[in-house]
């Protein structure tokens, strides 16, 4: 059995582990810890665990004991982990950070998007990005993992084939993305409220998001060379889910079928699903599940491709690619834990 | 494994009974029903389930296919049932009927809120009514149960240990209900509408609902004498979820606790929940969720007894419901396949 | 034109306020204040009132600029039209407070449930309930006006045909109530998100409810007598809306038919509309509208009579009634600002 | 007083026309026809009219009862109008048509796209494209309009400016687009119910939708020249609002700032709001309100421009815009029965 820690375990992906390793038969929760809540019974604050962790409570966080465990998972603001990781990697305990502590390569970049000095800079080379369907084998490997973010899974998942092969133009990339209002966190905002965020929609940070240099990386990276990329996100008036609608332009008559690209490069990823030519995936069709669902679309035959990409902002968008990375790491079937359908209706 | 077919499939109940079993280890779904969409792969219809049941399609009901199976859910308009399952059973096939077919023991009832003929009577004698809570060890032996309806699950589990214990006044007994829109089924209605039926709650069938009889009949039996019960169901615009709220009239001083009462009553029930004393439970908390959760209050100290009860009308209101019979039926545990907690949030 | 001034401006009722006044053609609002929102325009924090309200910005509080309005409305927390209406009734302006802090005539009952002392007792004997289907004359009066709150309108008008008739027994009055997540004001918190209320429901408060003792003073005085009743609020995943349950038990065989004392009861009341027999009233049928809709049953013939009595919370349980109640204190046609249909869909 | 008629009448336009006409000062909705439901009182459709309408039925289309209103609005599916319009011309009625059977000046790309034969091209050259910021002149001396539909509304207006004034290039536009389901009508299909659409979001006919060649006709005639658009509409789990998207790329370094070149283009437009810069319009801004917000962003500084364009799709997407087309036929003041605001929250 696997002993594992959550730090910062209040949040919805927080509660979105314990839900999701509830189901895991090699894994443990032994410890979750949040300053806000210390002492509180995890099934008084999340009743539909009752029955399922009815004697955890949440802690201090208490380096000691999160050293004892196999792993740790960060469900915490920025910068948490910076603090933390190290000293649990020191004494050979496995991180698999949810935030966005150590999914930017260039640190200047970090500090300028998230507007605090970075705080392990020498644990960044040690840290492998765990999008697992790029990096399958370093994650094996790794000590520390940071999870991708939501937007930068959908997205990247979505025009990976068509930039690894060379076919759309990487200087004109748009990504309009929705997302459901989990994607905010649990954080009490106004703009969150049922009253304020239902019935409508809204893009939002359009002049830049923290989830821009994340994909441009990434798509750098794929595609060897710069890339431009038009990232809007929206808020949709739902719980969970993401669908990103990307664009790409053809740099020249595909020689093979857009749709066996991408039923070929997905063919052996046990959580990317490339549905039936002509397919609108629908979010719903992912709830509580950690697939990505993937349709690819070329309107009238013309220059521009259509790729449509929906996952569960909070499982292959957070706590279920976290799950997926832990399997990884400790050489266990990659489905563990992940295995139950999306809840639809 | 044991061999079970679906008659019916296609409604909120079959897909929801399929989504549940793919993660029974215990089961395999060999056969689902549909005339209408015959020859329709079931993923087609429900993209979720993609990876679970590739290789299975709607078919015509064919009664040879069916009585190969060890068990068969009828997931059926009324009536249907009536017509198949004594065949079904003098073949050795054990059926689990999810429609109203088999619920009420008085025939001249039965016809009378369901305006046909009845065309089972024969069957009704060896027929168990579904609720464990109530009669385990007659479902054990039960060739054919008739699993409760949605509204009689959550009211009954929520007056009963009262009733029983001979706290409330049978005369004057109210059950105001709150469901999703779900309990409408998956027909084509204006009423079912997300435009019509979001943003806006009602009542409806007040002058009397079919569940009003299924009810009264068991709380008739609790009690051992005659109940006059007001039932009241409201459509709220949620997908999923029962809230039953239920009210009695103290006859006497109780002398025992009323909360000590309820925990007391369902101690070893493994689908029902009695929260603290104070709590106020929430459908979502048992979202895709076999759990009833129960709260009792007295407020102000007066003669009136609140009980809150919620269910996910699909799970312990329907299917899941049906999986738990169909565990005790074979001897199993009773939890298998529906362990994983509600998706909250 | 009649100057109004609005304290409290940038909750839900202040905005409604707003709303509805940029329709009425002999109202002008000339202040509106915030002390958080100060220096704000309006517009900023309310875009749909782009064009409507250009000029207006929120502003400190100023007992100056407030004094020289006709008329102030308070939609402000508890306690704050304690300190400021004496200064302004004094100066001749008129004071019509959303607040709580003039409907209860008991002091004692009003500090025990608000948790405070009562700021302003001096002026609770000329303050007057404005609930114009009750006290439409002193209302026309009236210097001070207490508008209702949200729950209590419902209720007593659902109850009051019933109780001044003596036709049901004032000891086993059941009030359940569900609101729209608007009833929660515009607070940030965290059981107010679009993720923790959509797709659920709950009770709260069953032990004990601010609204009780509002509605028990109202129905005390129609019955001219003690009153017995339990009251059930519950959050509907929706906006706006209350649909009240309402549950009484007949003292006698009624003489006259339910329906048609309804009618009769509120055949000139130009915000009341008693539906056909028979009929389920929807809340959306009222969404942005000032108008209570009624049904009443009888279900089964039986001794309980079932009211339902839909309103919108921010409307007639908020600021359409304060509207109301300023056209009858200005002596203005009563429907002026409140013509406009509802939003259906 | 104008008398005006609708055929039609049961759909959400239908109603909508309703809405917003009961509070127009200078028009008299004289009769309202629906085969389906000839003889129903309108309020009994539509409580909400309730106390408006409360003489109307719904009436079987008689031409002879048509032709002796001023106006009659067409809120029918395809081809109605084609088969009525002309006796209505011809007898001096003025005709606003709602459906697209007089949008596409091409009759073989209308027959294409429409699955029918076109029946009524004599009447096309009469015919005036109801988009007043586009053709205000010819709509006050129109005898046919032909009004938008939801998404060409949306979409022309945000793009318009950019295409006259030749700022982008005409050959990679993008439209990404999101609607609520009252987009889909009031028809009951199992898509557009509640448990299938909401807490859901897909895309939809990504290969082509009808609202593609009326987007383009009216581009290419914006632009004087071919265009060639990307247009990915998504169905959005809400009731009211269309979110456009729009994508354009720079063919220049625009010498004037974007935001100054839509608040000019639109500085005298009742109906258009450009909201200031930065701004990110939310659809229910504009929910019940014959508004279109604008915003223009150029994020990053680079070469891709984003402007979101939002409207109530049943308002300024169907009906309100139909008002304001006769308001311009008739000489009325342009706001006559579209001045509320719009309901928010």
């Amino acid at each position: 059995m696997i002993k594992v820690g959550i730090v910062g375990g209040t949040g919805y992906t927080g509660v979105e582990l314990l839900r999701l390793l509830a189901q895991h038969p090699g894994v443990s929760v032994e410890a979750i810890t949040s300053r806000s809540e210390a002492g509180v019974k995890v099934t008084d604050m999340y009743p539909n665990l009752r029955g399922h962790y009815d004697g955890l409570a949440f802690s201090e966080p208490d380096a000691g004991v999160l050293a004892r465990m196999d792993a740790v998972f960060f469900a915490t603001p920025h910068g948490v982990a910076h603090a933390l990781a190290g000293d649990l990697l020191a004494r050979g305990t496995r991180v698999i950070d949810l935030s966005a502590d150590f999914r930017l390569r260039d640190i200047a970049e970090w500090e300028d998007w998230y507007g605090q000095t970075h705080g392990a800079p020498e644990l960044l080379e040690g840290a492998v990005y765990g999008l697992p369907e790029l990096h399958r084998e370093a994650i094996k490997k790794a000590q520390l993992v940071a999870v991708p973010g939501c937007y930068p899974t959908a997205v990247q998942l979505g025009f990976l084939p068509l930039l690894k092969a060379g076919m759309i133009d990487p200087s004109q990339l748009i990504a309009d993305c929705k997302t459901g209002v989990t994607g905010a966190g649990r954080g009490a905002k106004v703009g969150s409220l049922l009253a304020e965020a239902s019935e409508s929609l809204k893009a939002y940070a359009v002049s830049g998001h923290r989830h821009l240099p994340e994909i441009r990386q990434g798509l750098i990276a794929a595609h060897d060379g710069e890339v431009n990329l038009t990232f809007v996100p929206h808020l949709a008036p739902m719980i969970r889910g993401i669908h990103a609608t990307l664009y790409g332009q053809l740099v020249a008559e595909p020689e093979a079928d857009l749709q066996a690209l991408f039923e070929t490069w997905y063919a052996d990823e046990p959580f990317v699903d490339v549905m039936p030519a002509g397919s609108h995936p629908e979010t719903r069709s992912v709830k509580g599940n950690n697939v990505c669902r993937l349709a690819v679309h070329r309107p009238g035959d013309g220059n521009t491709v259509v790729v449509l990409s929906v996952i569960d902002n909070l499982v292959k968008g957070a706590s279920g690619q976290a799950i997926q990375n832990l399997n990884l790491m400790f050489g266990l079937d990659e489905h563990l834990g992940l295995q139950a359908p999306a809840l639809m209706p």
